[in-house]
């Protein structure tokens, strides 16, 4: 029914439960697939390779870069993260949609390149809520947890550039945002144009 | 947090089950409340004046249209409804989201007073459908189900001047449509902003 999918840009401070409630949505609305970014850093415990990102080695990464392989790619601390061109591409043809889980760097790149991408910027309560929350997943030092804060502090500055606003303050709430801004979407006049005009036929 | 609340105006063909979906929106959606319309029409069996309508008499509803208390007011057949002005500014400036279940003439008049409405339309799956829907109801002559079929077309064809489409084949997957337009307009980035200025503010 739709020539191309939605692209769904999802970008948040670390720390702030965005992969989890990407892996939600992905699991839970049909006809919606999780972009898979590239990066150069470790897995963590846990982590699957393919499912949450594709870890790849500097040579390879830069590669990639060589071969304009990258929608967008962005370096934080000494990481590499990027989102494969050919993938998206090909993906949105097939009509589904895409979610993009990545940093405010590169999704600004990507609204760029794509302006109709929708804009989702999940938001911690508070800087409060942020620090406990990093500091209890317990893989960081207390110098890491800093420069996060400072990080965070700085991406939520870019709130301006999204869309949509979603404040992880109850998980299932965040949630029920997130999947409505989704289901919302594929309700609008131009995605659903085709089907109402058929109907419209009918009578 | 928001300075004044959202107008979502919700048009469907007679007999496309918008009374029934726009009720439960009001029913589970905290902070979402009914307009309810002035007619001149006579209540059907089960409708409560000042739940479903206002129900009113030819004189008084001259005398709200010679005040200038209508927002907008149309004549449909020989009955003519309309939306009390007074009542949705003074509910707006509270805050909370009105819900209007108007038309496409009237939605029309509001989305030109108020260009911020977000315009909703309900549809049928096809006219053999809301020909069965009509005909189920039993309240009505055939020439009358006739007369309603030739005005959904009529209204069927207005479906550019909405922002979402929604088709009613499942009661349930419909319902879900029109709360996540309601859940995500809440989530715009215009609706946010102070709050996520003040999660800034706090790093």
């Amino acid at each position: 029914m739709n020539p191309s999918g939605n692209v769904f840009v999802l970008s948040a401070p670390s720390g702030t439960g965005k992969s989890t409630l990407a892996r939600r949505l992905v699991q839970e609305l049909p006809g919606l697939d999780f972009s898979v970014s590239y990066t150069t850093r470790k897995a963590r415990p846990g982590e699957v390779h393919g499912r949450d990102y594709s870890f790849v080695d500097d040579a390879t990464f830069d590669a990639m870069v060589a071969q304009d392989g990258f929608l967008e790619w962005v370096r934080v601390y000494d990481r590499r993260y990027g989102t494969g061109r050919a993938w998206v591409q090909e993906h949105l043809a097939t009509g589904r949609d895409i979610l993009l889980d990545i940093e405010t760097q590169g999704a600004g790149r990507v609204h760029r390149a794509m302006p109709g991408a929708v804009m989702i910027f999940l938001l911690p309560p508070s800087s409060g809520e942020l620090s406990a929350r990093l500091r209890g997943r317990g893989d960081e030092s207390e110098e890491q947890v800093r420069i996060r804060l400072e990080y965070a502090k700085h991406e939520l500055a870019q709130w301006e550039g999204y869309d949509f606003l979603v404040v992880n303050d109850n998980v299932e709430q965040a949630y029920r945002r997130l999947a409505a801004i989704i289901i919302a979407t594929r309700c609008r006049r131009e995605r659903m144009g085709t089907a109402a005009q058929q109907i419209l036929d009918s009578f």
